[in-house]
């Protein structure tokens, strides 16, 4: 193997596959990654057995060939070359040569053949969405996925594909996040794939501002193809049932409040300074075009603050923990929020208009 | 106690006192700052037992009185308040009240007079300097102190003031740093003192871009006053005696060699990123108008760059560990810096020209 690569491009293409790359891993081969040069073509692959990443680029082949190499070093050493272009070049005993104007190194690197295969993938059913609108969707709901190990299913995220709709869910059991946008185009047998919260938060990664991704959804495998599949990350799903979701969302609310968002969120915060672990909750007013936050705590001391709003319904106070409250309102982008209720007892759904979901047990109101 | 002060002012104050508090202090009080309050004046003051630092700014103070509070919460309140100014006041069971528009928070605190008492400090040696050129002294040494426990008089910078000149030195016995600078004005006798490392960064981190900053040593003790006396930070000193660094510094050299810093360290730290804990060391050869750099490593690989400088002097090549070498030439902004040199087994000197000395002792040959 030896080819001639633009540095830049190089160092982009390493940014997207060593995220994977684990430090601690027990074979020496998964902290390396697989260099593929064939027809003017240079091709990155990483895996952590569970995901992997494939990244390819031009590049001026002089010796097709495949090697291996240190990831994380390699990546160091690329990025403190100083000329525009990189020589690399597989040498004896798995050595691999990269050199830039002055500068030469020889890393010491392990065999192709020791790689992990690909995961093969037999997609049962593909759709195209724009990366943004993708991240949007990733970024409003991985924070809500179970953390622990009880019940597996919930530590990914669910992808419901249908003939009117693509639905994105996460849930904990307590709170439940969720985005919906229409999906025409798909034939009507629906599919469910529940992604790891590790490889959600890897593909948010490799999203960016333009262009496309293609989902295709397998048995147990999911692809996300970007960039005209320049780059593709394949992914185990979670083999389990979702439970359902649809049971959560209340079908009728009696009060739906406005809230302007950002002051709504900021008093939130402010509030909840005082809260500790004991006492971990803000309690919220409504009453008379207002919003009254208290919270308070024996160890740490009390607040108190209000808002604005527009509201002469019947007075009404909830308790949330902060945290599930601030979780959402954080990531979203928008100027106002609904927030819809029947009673301070009773699920909460916040929902922003352009398909964001989240619905809330209060805890319970202690006035 | 009640007042009412600049939210802006009473944030940049807080930043200056409250990084010495720590987290896990055994003592509540500690994670506290005192808060004293008349004439015109709200004074914080923060303390580790070690170091203590006092900063005033005015306010409005409607009742004088002094009390504590949590450091770190009361911080993070204030950098949330909305309103331009914040009041304070002191309540039933050392509760402290801060208000701003809507916003009212009552925090537990602690009776004043729990407060630890100042450092005493009587003075036998007033210095004062601009406050970046002390930064500058103190960034370009502190990184070469000791870091263990075994000799404690190197855990510490010494600062030595005579009448012609103030020198600041840090050493861990196997490399030296020091700054000097001519110290017109103090009479005759000199003094020294050694600083704790912690109170030097903490210290560095008070300094400013501009005006001047006093520094009174005393027994045990030393105080920098920074800002016209409205930050003081009082320090205790080292009780041990430094060694004679003087001894260290060679006499003469046959060879100095004037290097482009920027280029041979950018060089120096790509030669290193092969190196690794068996074979930390760089070689580094100088003949016929150039530097050649290489290292290696038998589980990473290997490393070789150039770079061009003027020097026909006999060939002369001295190994390193690249980081004793990188930590000064990283920190300081010369375009040029001399190496000078007797051959590649005795210590070498690195200096910029304004005062700036390192000596180090090269690592044994391996050619």
């Amino acid at each position: 193997m030896k080819l001639v690569v633009s540095k830049d491009r190089l160092n982009n293409s390493l940014q997207k596959v060593n995220s994977i790359i684990g430090t601690r891993s027990t074979l020496q081969i998964l902290g390396n990654i697989l260099l593929e040069a064939k027809d003017g073509k240079l091709t990155l692959s990483s895996t952590d057995l569970d995901i992997r990443i494939k990244t390819e680029m031009s590049a001026d082949v002089i010796v097709p060939g495949n090697t291996t190499i240190p990831a994380k070093k390699f990546h160091e050493i690329t990025r403190e070359l100083l000329g525009e272009e990189i020589t690399l070049e597989a040498m004896e005993n798995n050595h691999v040569a990269i050199s830039s104007e002055k500068t030469n190194f020889k890393l010491l690197g392990l065999a192709a053949d020791d790689f992990p295969l690909p995961l093969e993938i037999h997609p049962n059913k593909r759709y195209t969405l724009e990366q943004d609108e993708l991240a949007r969707m990733l970024n409003l709901i991985s924070y809500a996925v179970n953390q622990d190990d009880t019940r597996k299913a919930l530590n990914g995220i669910l992808l419901s594909l249908n003939d009117e709709n693509f639905v994105s869910v996460a849930t904990d059991g307590r709170r439940l996040a969720l985005v919906e946008r229409s999906a025409e185009g798909l034939d009507e047998e629906g599919i469910e794939a529940i992604l790891p919260v590790k490889s959600a938060v890897e593909l948010n990664r490799l999203l960016g501002k333009e262009g496309g991704v293609t989902i295709e959804i397998g048995d147990n495998m999911a692809t996300f193809s970007l960039d005209d599949n320049s780059t593709v990350m394949t992914s185990k799903l979670i083999d389990e049932n979702y439970p359902n979701y649809k049971q959560v969302i209340p079908v009728s609310f009696s009060r739906i409040i406005e809230l302007p968002r950002e002051i709504f969120t900021a008093a939130l915060r402010r509030v909840s300074l005082v809260v500790s672990a004991r006492n971990f909750f803000v309690k919220i007013k409504f009453a008379n075009n207002k919003v009254e936050f208290s919270a308070n705590s024996t160890d740490v001391g009390e607040s108190v603050d209000s808002i604005d709003i527009e509201y002469e319904g019947p007075e009404t106070i909830v308790s949330f923990n902060p945290i599930f409250l601030l979780e959402p309102l954080n990531r979203l982008d928008c100027d106002t929020i609904s927030m819809q209720m029947n009673d301070g007892y009773s699920p909460i759904a916040l929902s922003s208009g352009d398909g964001f979901l989240y619905v809330i047990m209060p805890m319970r109101n202690r006035q």
